[in-house]
């Protein structure tokens, strides 16, 4: 694992010089992506079927899944796992019903009211992605944010293969409240939310992880839809000094290093010894997971020990990577919360491991990832609503207003906005 | 002004075709953006210089604007425009204090700790348009949030021009509290906030209008910094019956009509006889305007009076429209504020003319246009604040979850997770 060690600010030189070069470019994608947006919009559901069979190997006739399919491969999932996606879905509902914001009015000068309406999104797409593992703890944490926001339509896309969509997928997307299941993936699913087809609804804002192709995609339509975030490798940032269980940092950096061979586990700590006992643990762990490959080039890629000499150091490089998790192995953490400034989602002490997030305790698991927790937050209630404001002025009201509105009118050379407050008292 | 007549879905018809069309490619600017991002990231300062001279024929020494020269610009504005910048602050800043959000903490279960904190951006960027006219007002409306937020540092960019910054803009800028200012405008500001060059702080998120060229490098960069939204051209739908006050309507129309030929002004009424009485207003007025050319193009042009028998259809059509600024000129407007879905800014009543929320009231008139108001909010507090989950469980509390993460890691193929848990209580 490749140490950084150093003072706060030389450590931060090699990390943001790092950073940088992973911003690659990814301009061959870009330009494949918009042909099949471009093609999606124009050739509809046939265009969608075409992908499938050259993307998916999978010849569609039906791009709508049933009912009937949803309801059998429901049936099909061992009942330990329903009743825990059942128990992920309490605690996901107990916490988001928090995030539900409410409109306000505001009487507080004669004769004006000023409002902000919260209003839910109609209908949303969530794309889960296909590939080598099925995340039903996705499909929860996409579709019950925008559930408890009011919205009234939920379209799930996800791409097909040649046994169908994994049953617990299904089961899940029941469990959620899906509305719709489509079986389309990659930027041609997005293209289909973003634009609609004959069979597939436009909708409002695209949300969900996806692959880079989607990830291009849904960047490439944002404007024409609202989209969440662009995703990233996934990433776990450790702050830990020696009164930490190394066996337990050690655990939650694997845990986040077997994703994929992307994913960036990183500990910060002020004690080299803690360091050194943590990397053994590393290798010890290592031998015996099933995903030992993945694991082990992530943690060799990406994976990172920053050793600063002081708690607050510790904390300022911590800041500065703003990870998606954040573990604070500390004595008393609560204490620290106040020096976090950014990361999508802190878990405090020694037995708040990061996958008690993924997949029980409620809080969301779709996160701000590289860096970009300093200014998205973790998916919400939030993101499926939309504000209005409100006005009302009386006439007596609008003549105390009016000499201060027509002045920087005018002031702006905009006289037709001045002379529309002047005429109600002509 | 063109006329639509029918039922609400001939009329949405007709209306998503034109907006369809309207939707065009912009590939050229696209790659003309592209390259000017890359160049401000490779030559930082220099580039910059380069294509002042370049776009705005400005030979610029020094890009940041001096706190003298701001003062200076100050104390040459006109008393009252000043008092009445100070007076829209004052509302701005009453409104939007009651979009502030709290941190939560939940401590429903034993053990478990679950909370969301509310923390500021740190450094944004404000993109203040140059052109034809300087709009101080947008200044106030894109900082103060900023600041009630608790943004630590607020850079401004307007673009350079022979005769300066004007004065009113930097007036506008002291008296809202920007922290620094510099002269550069266009793809290559946004560029420069978005990357960081010699002289220019690299910011977490760039708000502020601007030209194609601005909104496409927003576009860009998004991600790698936030952005605000997409902006289009201005928009107004007006509600209204023959209760309504022709006058009233045609000069709202015209207010934004003015703004530039590309603007829309659109009313959507039940009476045929009040629609007359409206367009032959906009006729009389118009011939007096200073910005009549424009306003008559963008009337002729986008200027639309839709027909429909009801006053349902009427919601219908504008929800779907989904305005920018929505007035409701009917008798007892408040009725109907439960039709309205989707509006970024709503004025109800004869007297709620929309300028007063351009300049006077405090609500946002940095809005979301062409339809976004589907998914956008109006800028607001929320735009400046990110949140950060968090999650403390004891190791009791742990043990009772243990199963239902195992389970569910284990099911998605995550060995690591599941070990992650285990391994505490092995």
């Amino acid at each position: 694992m490749k140490r950084l060690t150093g003072d706060a600010s030389d450590v931060l030189t090699a990390l943001l010089a790092e950073r940088k070069q992973t911003q690659e470019e990814t301009k061959e994608i870009e330009e494949q992506v918009k042909q099949i947006i471009q093609t999606v919009e124009q050739n509809g559901d046939q265009a969608l079927k075409n992908y499938s069979k050259q993307f998916d190997q999978v010849v569609l006739t039906d791009l709508a899944v049933s009912e009937e399919e949803i309801e059998q491969g429901y049936q099909r999932v061992e009942p330990e796992v329903i009743a825990s996606l059942i128990a992920a879905k309490e605690n996901i509902i107990s916490y988001h019903k928090k995030q539900k914001q409410y409109d306000f009015f505001d009487t507080e000068k004669a004769g004006v009211i000023r409002g902000q309406l919260v209003l839910p999104l109609e209908r949303v797409g969530v794309y889960v992605p296909g590939g080598t593992a099925a995340y039903p703890s996705s499909v929860l944490m996409n579709v019950l944010p925008a559930k408890i926001a009011g919205v009234k339509e939920i379209i799930m896309v996800t791409p097909p293969t040649t046994s169908g969509i994994p049953d617990v997928i299904l089961a899940a997307a029941k469990i959620a409240g899906v509305d719709n299941i489509f079986q389309i993936g990659g930027a041609q699913a997005v293209a289909a939310l973003a634009y609609g087809t004959e069979s597939i609804p436009k909708v409002d804002k695209i949300v969900g992880p996806g692959n880079v192709y989607v990830a291009t995609a849904k960047k490439q339509v944002f404007g024409l839809v609202g989209i969440d975030m662009i995703a990233g490798p996934s990433e776990i940032g450790i702050i830990a000094d020696d009164t930490a269980n190394p066996v337990y940092v050690a655990a939650d950096l694997l845990s986040q290093a077997e994703h994929d061979t992307l994913a960036r586990a990183i500990l910060v700590t002020n004690s080299k010894r803690f360091a050194d006992q943590v990397e053994k643990e590393i290798e010890q762990q290592l031998k015996t997971l099933p995903r030992k490959t993945i694991a082990e080039k992530a943690i060799s890629d990406h994976g990172r020990i920053i050793i600063v000499p002081t708690l607050e150091a510790m904390f300022t490089v911590m800041n500065e990577i703003a990870p998606e998790h954040l573990e604070v192995q500390l004595s008393d953490p609560m204490s620290y919360l106040h020096e976090i400034k950014h990361a999508g989602s802190i878990f405090l002490g020694a037995y708040a491991s990061e996958p008690v997030g993924d997949y029980f305790s409620g809080t969301n698991h779709v996160l701000p990832t590289s860096g970009t927790a300093k200014f998205y937050s973790p998916l919400g209630v939030y993101d499926f609503v939309k504000y209005s404001q409100v006005t009302y002025y009386t006439k007596e009201a609008l003549a105390q207003a009016k000499d201060a509105i027509t002045t920087l009118a005018r002031k702006e050379g905009l006289e037709a906005h001045a002379r529309a407050i002047d005429c109600r008292f002509n």
